[in-house]
């Protein structure tokens, strides 16, 4: 505890409440416009209703959160997991509601995999019967449950995975079965220390053929004693570099039986009479869901960056450090680091980010439901009572839905990627102090990284936009006329291949736009010449295929930005100022882009060095300039309440080091011990005891 | 603890142990060669002698550090900082072999600041009085420091300093105060429990004038019961990111005073009678220090980068992941991950630049030791008794000194930011296991990443390399005819300018240096332009300064690399084969880097379009097939210890499957409790106690 001399002191002037409440007032932005143009307001109602019960309920409370070791963060975790239950009955809150309430909370929650995966897939693959007997415990919480894909040794490739089903048709049950190490499912969410149930994904096996993996409902823990059932071995797979309050798990089998009816029938089922395997009808199905999931992901990436964002554009605008340079007085105060381009050339251009990721999101769920309804109304024309319909039924034209699939495998892959390391930049830009865990950065950052690799590894995402792209490019060849976006920038980059390009990029937005799907198009031509005519193989191709699918993603994220600027609600909801603000955030989003990939913008003949360097010397160093005062403003629209983001350099009062010191000082419990400094003693560390030890000086 | 049938189970084949034996098979490189080479056979054996002495000891057992909390971790790290001085006194141990033992238990611990900075700074600032009343205490652990500069409020900003020593001329003392919150000491190494003394750098200030920072001696803690002394506020700043065996810390002070002797006065020092200050003889002095403490960055940096490395190889050989798509026949097994370019492509560079930068650092130390050399030859000279030499005594040329001072700002931050962010994408590329604390690359990462902030931000450094290119090219301009590397390189360019460039980078490696000269040449005198005639503001001109100062960094990289290739050292102690691989290691770093900032090369003028074109689709790909096959041995030659890499993914026998289980299994503390987990209960947790509680079920 600190002595009375300590707690008079005050940071040196000016204080980062004035810094702040200055930066405020030089920007005549509406916060509230925009934030509820971004939200919604009754989103933001909804949330400060719910920040309002969680800061009042002890579970919730953060304060030991960045002091605890592994096995208090997953305890308590827990606690709090349980606690949100019983909040959500008493309040009734909806499934929204619900996320709103985790979002706020901030940390991966051991009923996580329960509440969706484990759900969703009882719900989506269960059949009437198989939802009396799983669904509706799952729902009450008497099963609480994990979804069991991955394995030790198999991520990705699904299709590879080795633990087994195997249908004994004797007694009508199926074993399932670990046969070697590599099988053991492992990262399994929810699975280590508090799942009872699991949805076993394991290859189907009838009379010694396998017919590839299915999911299976299996009981895995005692539902009194909670200790693992007979010839399961389950456990925590132990910490990680984050996620550590979420119990991911292993799980082995040794020849476990279950009922026929613990196989999720919706969609492929074995005859219990005939043990003949019935297919489901369309693989495409599963895209849907993986589409969804994907989609989402874009859709958060923009609210995951924007806190590393708003964390770091504030201190940046309270700490300060040197003078200008330039500086014509010597006694003028040191600069706020804000100030300096250095700075600015990296936290701004994420700041475009944060909104550029957010209309992509909306526009891919705006057409995720667009394939959605399409689907339904075709299933309803299509479904005839006793049989499912034909995958050509289902999909009258798979165009939309395998444009939908690449497109969220690309923007899955970059949009997580963006999020992911812009937060690592976030997190430097803070300097010295953005090391400390109270920056809030650090543990956000390492919770995010799994999502570079989970639904979908992003390198591996991009063999889809790929062979997509290629495939539209040799249907345009052939003289498709379908007519969706890919084909038609496909269609104008080959009319127009021979007279080249003259994209004026500095002058016209839509230019910026054209340049980008052209740079797509160009790639796309030169990587099909490279597998069609020079018959490179798929393996010496693939650093060619990445490339490929970030310029496509990077296109449509431009697209998405420009569009969404030019549409009514944006006319309707914002003000002039706001919108001429966004189109500026709209252009160093799009220019800065185009800078750091300027050499394929350049071999593509899309742009010229010149434009380039102009781009970058001016376009770019303007708008910094232009942005710089709206950028506190612009971080406020973002909404988060300083108790989400839980960081002493991201406090919307400004009061960084008073929050620096304080948790140091007063809350640190390393400080509760002392210890014996001197090589010849023991550590003798002692709690909280003054004159515990005698030096053997 | 696992049951007997699994005790029994295996990875799939092939087996990892029998993977990395076919590496190792299909390749004839000398490992033994090249280790001696890199480290020296000496140097390799003190490190098995070593290791043999720390796996005996209990102390250094390894085993819990990825599970234990802060507090254990931390105090963990103490007992072990005790029981290595045990160990280096009975052994007398060199400072080299200590430093040997601390990089093989690989954490930072509570005694590196005192054994570090707190040493050299007393010996190297102190007066011979000082040594005796400081220095050798410390030698012998009996004053335990730490090296207090940095504030809450100041990092780079070393002249910003808010903490104040105040000369007392009645009783020739100085007060030593924090008259703010922000001048609060922070984040210093060894301070927050374990220090009872600290050098503390304090604005000198004399009749109410300030003189800038100087270090002062000052104690903290009571020598007997370790508390700290009145007025004095001490404590350990809280969790970070990384780094979290050592307790940084921070310290305020009340008007504490301490005696005339207590001003380390090599240098500086007040005249006790007359109160008079002294200055010191040269700025540059400091200089060489940070000049050392950089060059040791650098010169680590390609060992930090090999661990990563060597763990990504090695795990990306032993994991297998779908089949090849232009695969024969459907029974092909599933391929190793390292026979994929897109791996390749991000993980051969990185071994490259591995040598790359250990080169690169070797260059820089003989560099440092050639000038340390000829300035004690010209103090030899230059030195009178009774008066210290001027700084034109000291620097008859001050040529070399500040060639070396850019050269090693630059090299620092690029050295560190590649290292650290080569390391985490080794971490990725080992998928999701990557993420697993058991990987053993998250926690050296997160220990490694202040590198890129401290002695110099990375990016605040890259003024300095401007700020002395832009100078050489004034001078150069000016008709200097000052014969050094920089200046030769700037007046080639001149002379060629107007006829441009027609480097030959896919044919000759001469060539390839010279483009990367030439890109830094154009560089600087575009910058040089920006400055003087176009009269920019310096602070408009730090995002080209930062591409300035990579690019120049880069050709000090690519060259020092091409140089040691040619040194008679390589060519008496390497075979011919080793040589032509690192000959390939040398191209594939160079143009990879050379793509990487294609738009650079293409706007100078270095090389062509249609060059860079075929760097990318042709050279880069031939060399990652080419060096592929030496993938393992190469990383083996880095001659890490398994104890040392700590690693399931990096065992040398490529059993990683059978460790990560063991770990997970075996000895995760999580999986000693159980927990109740319905929404309705408490959480009940039970340790180890299998019929704990009954559920309201």
């Amino acid at each position: 505890m600190a002595p009375s001399w300590v707690k008079n002191l005050t940071p040196s002037a000016p204080q980062g409440s004035e810094l702040l409440a200055k930066e405020r007032a030089q920007s005549n932005l509406s916060v509230e416009q925009l934030s509820e143009f971004l939200h919604t307001k009754d989103v933001l109602q909804r949330q400060d209703a719910i920040l309002k019960i969680l800061k009042s309920e002890k579970a919730f409370d953060k304060s030991q959160n960045y002091f605890s070791g592994r096995e208090t963060r997953f305890t308590n975790a827990l606690a709090r997991a349980k606690r949100l239950q019983q909040l959500a009955a008493k309040h009734g809150w909806t499934q929204d509601e619900y996320q709103v309430a985790t979002e706020l909370i901030s940390e991966p929650g051991p009923y996580g995999l329960h509440a969706s995966m484990f759900l969703i897939t009882l719900r989506d693959q269960g059949t009437s019967e198989q939802h009396q007997l799983f669904l509706h415990k799952a729902e009450r919480y008497e099963y609480i449950g994990c979804y069991a894909q991955t394995e030790l040794g198999h991520g990705s490739n699904v299709r590879g995975l080795e633990t087994t089903a195997t249908w004994n048709a004797e007694d009508k049950t199926f074993t399932i079965h670990t046969p070697q190490l590599t099988a053991a499912k492992w990262w399994i969410g929810s699975l280590g220390r508090t799942a009872n149930h699991a949805v076993v994904m394991a290859q189907l096996i009838i009379d010694g053929k396998s017919h590839g993996p299915h999911p299976f409902v299996v009981q895995i823990r005692d539902l009194r004693s909670h200790q693992p059932l007979e010839n399961v071995h389950v456990g925590d797979i132990g910490p990680k570099f984050g996620y550590n309050t979420m119990d991911n798990g292993f799980l082995l089998f040794n020849r476990v039986k279950i009922p026929h009816a613990n196989m999720l029938a919706k969609f492929s089922s074995v005859d219990p009479q005939s043990g003949k395997y019935i297919k489901p009808p369309s693989a495409s199905l599963v895209y849907g869901t993986l589409t969804w999931v994907r989609s989402t992901i874009v859709l958060q990436s923009g609210g995951v960056l924007a806190r590393g964002v708003t964390i770091a554009i504030r201190y940046c605008a309270v700490r300060r450090q040197f003078q200008d340079r330039d500086a014509k007085s010597l006694d003028a105060g040191e600069n706020q680091v804000l100030n300096y381009t250095m700075v600015q050339v990296r936290l701004l251009p994420l700041l475009a980010a944060t909104f550029a990721l957010h209309f992509t999101g909306r526009g891919m769920m705006a057409l995720y439901q667009e394939n959605q309804k399409k689907m339904a109304g075709d299933v309803g024309k299509a479904g005839q009572p006793g049989r499912g319909p034909s995958p050509e039924e289902l999909f009258p034209s798979t165009d939309l839905l395998a444009d939908l699939h690449a497109t969220s495998c690309g923007l899955k892959a970059l949009a997580s990627t963006t999020a992911a390391e812009g937060l690592e930049i976030c997190r430097r830009a803070c300097g010295g102090h953005g090391y400390s865990s109270f920056s809030g950065i650090g543990s956000w950052y390492a919770d995010y990284l799994p999502t570079t690799t989970w639904e979908g590894d992003n390198y591996m995402l991009t063999q889809q936009v790929a062979r997509y792209l290629l495939k539209s490019a040799r249907a345009v060849l052939e003289g498709d006329t379908s007519d969706n976006d890919t084909t038609r920038i496909l269609r104008t980059f080959l009319a127009r291949r021979d007279m080249g390009a003259a994209f004026d990029v500095l002058g016209r937005d839509e230019d910026i736009v054209a340049a980008f799907a052209w740079r797509t198009s160009f790639l796309t031509f030169e990587s099909l010449k490279h597998r069609d005519e020079d018959k490179n193989s798929w393996n010496n191709l693939l650093v060619d295929f990445w490339r490929l699918s970030t310029a496509h993603s990077q296109y449509l994220i431009v697209k998405n930005f420009y569009d969404a600027l030019r549409s009514d609600t944006v006319s309707q909801e914002l003000n002039q100022g706001t919108v001429v603000l966004m189109h500026k955030l709209f252009r160093l989003h799009a220019l800065h882009t185009l800078e750091r990939e300027a050499s394929e913008f350049f071999s593509s003949a899309a742009v010229t060095v010149r434009q380039i360097q102009l781009a970058r010397t001016k376009a770019v160093m303007n708008l910094l300039e232009e942005i710089r005062p709206h950028a506190v403003r612009l971080v406020d629209a973002w909404r988060f309440p300083d108790w989400q983001l839980d960081s002493s350099l991201g406090r919307y009062d400004g009061k960084v080091y008073e929050d620096l010191f304080h948790r140091a000082s007063e809350m640190n419990p390393l400080n509760a011990i002392t210890i014996d400094p001197y090589p010849g003693n023991d550590v003798l560390v002692k709690k909280d005891d003054r004159d515990a030890f005698k030096s053997k000086l």
